[in-house]
Formats: C-alpha cells, structure tokens, sequence
C-alpha cells in the first residue's frame, strides 16, 4: 500500500463540509499570526484538520487564498458598468461598479481588514495586489467600451476608478470612525471632483 | 596569478568611457532583438565590447538597465511638486510634476518607446512598472502633504495623475500623429476633468 493511499484513507470524510472556507480562515489567521512568509501549507491544513491534499484541492498556493475572490470581483465590476443606465455618464458608471465591489467586501470587513494587513506586510504580496488592481482597471475600460465610451476617455475614467478605490478603500480600512465602504467611495469620488475642478469647488463659499 | 586577477588586466581600460551609456543601449537592443528573459549579461557585455564585471560596476542585474532612472524620476517630480506657485492647486501641482517627466522623457522619445515596447512584452517587468508608478504615486502625495494638502486629498491628486500618467504616456508611445508628451498629459488631465465633471462638460453646447 503506498503512502499516497494511506493519505486517502486517513483524511476521514475526503469531501469534508466547507473545506474551503476552513482552510481560508486557518491561512489568514497563520499568515497575520506569524506572517505569509513563515506559514507553510502543512501548517495551514493541520490548523484546519485537514490535509495538505486536500488544501491543494481548493488552492493552487498559500498566495491564491488571498487572492481567488479576484475573477468574481472582476465579473462583477464589468456587469456593473454594463447595467449602469443608458443614461449614465462614464464616471457614473464607474461609480456603480464601485458601489457594487464596495457592497460586497463590506459583507466581511473582519477578513477585509485582516486581509489587507497580510498583504500589506509582505512585498509580494503587495505587488500582486498593484497586479490585481490593474486588472480590474482593465476590466473596467473594457466594459465603457462595450457601452461605446470613446478612448482615452474609457480608460482615463477607469484607472481613476481605481485610483479612488485605492485611496478610499485606505480609508476605510483604516478609519474607525469612516461611513461604510460604499459611502467612502462615494465621498472620495466627490472629493477628487473638487480637486479637480480647482480648490473653489471645495471651499464652502466664493469669496 | 588568479583567475580574478586576469580578468582584471584583460579588461583593457578598466574606466572605458561612457561604459554605462554602451552598455545601456546594448541592453536594449538585445531584448527587444531576442527577448529579456532570453538575453545573458554576458552577451550585453560583449554586444558593448565590455566585461560582464564592467557590466556589474554599473548595473546591479539585466532588470536595472530599464529601471536606473526612477530614483532621478521621483526627485523630479518631488522637486516640481514642492516648487509650483504657492497660489497653484493640489492638481495644477500635480500637472507640473507631469510636465516635468514628460520633458525628460520627450528628449529621448526613441528609447522611451523601445524601452516600452521590452517592459509590454514580459510579465515580470510590467510588474514591476506597476510598482514603479506606484512609488510615484506615493512620492507625489508626500510632495503635496509638504506643501500643506491635506488628506485625502493629497492621495486622491496623486494617484489621480498617476492615473492620468499611465494613459496619456500609453496613448503617446503608440500613437505616431500624437503631439509632444508634456502636451498629451495636459489634453489628458482636461478630458479626465471633463469625465469627472458629467458629460456636459465636454459637449460643447448646453442642451
């Protein structure tokens, strides 16, 4: 009997209920425990009783469980752009878009704000996630396209989509005290309106 | 007599001039010839009629070639940031430090586009120009915070003209009828304007 075999055999009940939302949970609690770098896979899968076979069922590697909400995230932002009104400016649209990803990470802002502390104390982790966000700004030009939004106008309005997303969600993350997360984007949309239409459009009344 | 010790003697004028400058441009020709990933340090060397040890005094890897000039970017748009018109908004800030780069960029229009026609084709080093201009984003917020922008503004004006960076430097390199880049980032940073501020602004009659 191999050793391969054996391993079948003992993880007891091979479909184990939610596996998957198990070893995501047992990760992120080893990575903000005792970093990214320092956890190993067979570390993860004992945290969470199961095998490391089995972790490598729902995971490529200790990175994708960071980063396998990505592919939904950008689903969601190209229909958001793509059912935004007829009538919608692109910028609007692009706010939609942002509305809809803020709903959904605010579903969980414990793993949110857990999530962005890992990332944030490992370099490549942070450059995969400046990967991530230039992917959805590509996704999201795409989508304006698709709505028959002219270049550079589809593009400018998308990487300043993201740029807000970046700043606002910064915000948020680290503001106790902040609105929820769609809020903050849409303060931070207005806010960049004022910086760029002059200081006037910020300051409360016209000398 | 070591083999260390040769080497050094047969490089005949140990301080060759302008070694740095050849063996830049014998760099760039050889990936975008045969790739970067395909091209060895020993081959730029003898491409420059240089020693792979010159190579090594000047350049830390193949990957520096393409990346030696950011430290210089960064002070020149700190510089251009901190030394716009006291009277000058966050973004007008923002627009200097763009017409700053977009200068030095514009004197050597040719290598900028080799130079982005090598970073487009290899995986590894769009990443890491995604963290290039995020460093520049970063740079470019401290520059504002010291002129007194507060934040969120600050980031938001930052990350903004990043954005507005990434577009307009991609419309110029590929566009041959495009005029000169520091007048690409101000068309750019008047149509993003005209995105944020609704449609209205860039038809040029109200209804």
């Amino acid at each position: 009997m191999s050793a391969t075999v054996i391993t079948y055999h003992r993880a007891v009940g091979r479909w184990e209920p939610n596996a998957r939302g198990r070893l995501a949970q047992a990760a992120m609690a080893l990575y903000a425990e005792q970093g990214f770098e320092q956890t190993t896979v067979a570390e993860i899968a004992a945290r969470a009783g199961l095998t490391e076979r089995t972790f490598f069922r729902h995971f490529a590697d200790k990175r994708e469980v960071l980063f396998y909400g990505m592919g939904m995230a950008q689903d969601l932002l190209a229909r958001a752009v793509a059912d935004a009104p007829a009538s919608a400016t692109p910028m609007e649209a692009v706010g939609a878009a942002l509305q809809a990803l803020g709903a959904v990470l605010e579903e969980n802002p414990e793993r949110a704000r857990l999530r962005d502390a890992i990332v944030s104390a490992n370099a490549e982790l942070r450059e995969r996630e400046l990967i991530k966000l230039a992917a959805f700004a590509s996704v999201v030009a795409g989508a304006l396209r698709g709505r028959g939004v002219p270049e550079p106008a589809a593009s400018l309005a998308a990487e300043t989509g993201i740029a807000v997303f970046k700043v606002a969600f910064a915000r948020w993350i680290t503001g106790p005290g902040q609105p929820g997360l769609p809020e903050t984007f849409r303060e931070s949309m207005a806010e960049l309106t004022g910086v760029l239409t002059d200081r006037l459009a910020s300051s409360p009344s016209p000398p």
